[in-house]
């Protein structure tokens, strides 16, 4: 979190007092105000200075130009949509002797999320009576994101259709970067701050194309990549998702199993989803969950 | 020239007053304003939108959220350090029946810049009676430039030491966008305005490297082939600079030849000269002219 601001009477010695509306949440004591070099920091993070990238763009065009730290002093937890409890809360709501595989997502959960953060627990690195945590992010989403209050109702909805007591639900105030595979080792450490020891990594996570060319910035497995390398000096397990397809004979499988077998692959893109849900036609229920359908119609 | 503006009351069918100082310059009679696409613009102009680009930082951290167009309608000429004739003025002031090779500079003239531009004069492609047009741009310079009003005081001594004919002197109301390629054509049709119909092009013309990295954006003959390319549709021909090297036996010549002749090169860097400079040390007259020489040690 970086507190940038253009305010040239803000100088290290004050204390400011940081507002939600008019709830107090926390204090900072300034010790340090600088310019910061912000092609220097979009390579860092971003590993490009082009403002084609969300990110470099967000630094560039959005925050000030002075960066300033000191003593944060919190005072109350702000009121949120999604009612996020703290990592201590989080943690000691997990078992303590098993391990505990984060699954990031910013979209609704359908069946496919679901079959692959369920199946997650099989893997050959994740120990016997381990469960899921569902960790959906819930800062600012991109433009063409679900709203998070939306998004909320329908895991809600889903935590209780479910039932499942191998899957915890739990909410993470935070926006994403598009950073691609410095953002998946950024998830990871705040996971195992919530108490996580496995991490659920996909193709492309945290991915973005330039605003332009639509070229990506990351190779498709440069994040599973990044979080293997460094998975021991983090203290948590990558577990890279399975490629899951839905065919007729036996459901969800793996992509290669399925081709292996020959079976009978269904398809439905995100785009014919959004479609067939403005139309009001009925949605299969091997791509997504009934209660969750219900929510995204009643608040389309 | 771009009106940006953060400010949200300024709206189309608006007319401001754009003053300097407290002497009103022009009004613009708004007709729209929008939210410009900064990458695409960055990318169209300096071929990239890495931030590490002088031009694109300009573009990104320093330019508002909005730019607005309009009908501008002239008041009064600014009052400049450096009084700045318009292009009608200038035109006037040059012959009308012969080549006129404009030289770009943001330096002060050393001895090796004025042979370049007095012998641009015997180029293939300028007709017999060319005149050269000195046109320094004095806008706001880069960092580690020499300031404007000290680098007019030298414009303005070495054209009374020279008092050659062929050399006209004016300036531009500019600062450089370090575009490469696409800044030499900008150039150029700037130029064309002031009468030119001529115009020297250096290796590396406005050319400008990564913050980061040292890397170069643009090829060293980029301008000169971009302008060459373009010379028929602009009207402008494009003079190369001559490669010139100094050297005890003949004066100034071109490498080319002083290495056919083996002719033994005297060599200054700039930054030995700056130092030089600094220490009061004599400047070798090959390299300098005493009266910049004096202007430059009056005002460090």
């Amino acid at each position: 979190v970086v507190f940038d601001t253009d305010d040239e009477d803000l100088k290290p010695g004050m204390t400011i007092l940081l507002k939600d509306g008019d709830r107090p949440i926390a204090t900072v004591k300034f010790t340090e105000k600088f310019a910061p070099n912000k092609p220097l920091e979009c390579l860092k993070c971003y590993g490009t200075s082009q403002i084609e990238h969300p990110g470099s763009l967000m630094v560039a065009t959005e925050r000030g130009r002075y960066y300033m730290g000191g003593e944060v002093t919190g005072l109350n937890l702000p009121i949120r949509e999604f009612p996020c409890r703290t990592p201590k809360e989080v943690r000691d709501s997990l078992p303590d002797d098993k391990d505990v595989v984060a699954f990031q997502c910013r979209n609704p959960v359908h069946r496919a999320h679901y079959e692959l953060f369920t199946r997650a627990l099989d893997d050959e690195n994740v120990g016997e009576g381990g469960v899921v945590l569902v960790h959906p992010t819930c800062g600012p989403t991109q433009a063409d994101d679900i709203p998070g209050n939306v998004r909320y109702k329908t895991y809600e909805v889903l935590k209780e259709e479910t039932a499942d007591p191998r899957v915890k639900w739990d909410y993470l105030p935070y926006s994403m970067h598009m950073a691609g595979p410095r953002e998946a080792i950024q998830h990871m450490i705040i996971r195992k701050n919530f108490g996580c020891t496995h991490f659920i990594i996909g193709r492309d996570m945290a991915g973005s194309k330039s605003s332009i060319t639509g070229d990506d910035f990351y190779g498709a497995y440069d994040a599973q990549d990044t979080a293997k390398a460094n998975a021991e000096k983090l203290g948590v397990t990558p577990v890279p998702s399975l490629n899951l397809v839905y065919c007729e004979e036996e459901g969800y499988v793996t992509a290669d199993f399925a081709e292996e077998k020959g079976l009978s692959i269904k398809k439905l893109s995100g785009t014919k989803f959004r479609q067939m849900l403005r139309g009001g036609e009925d949605i299969p229920e091997w791509f997504a969950f009934k209660s969750v359908v219900k929510v995204l119609r009643e608040n389309a």
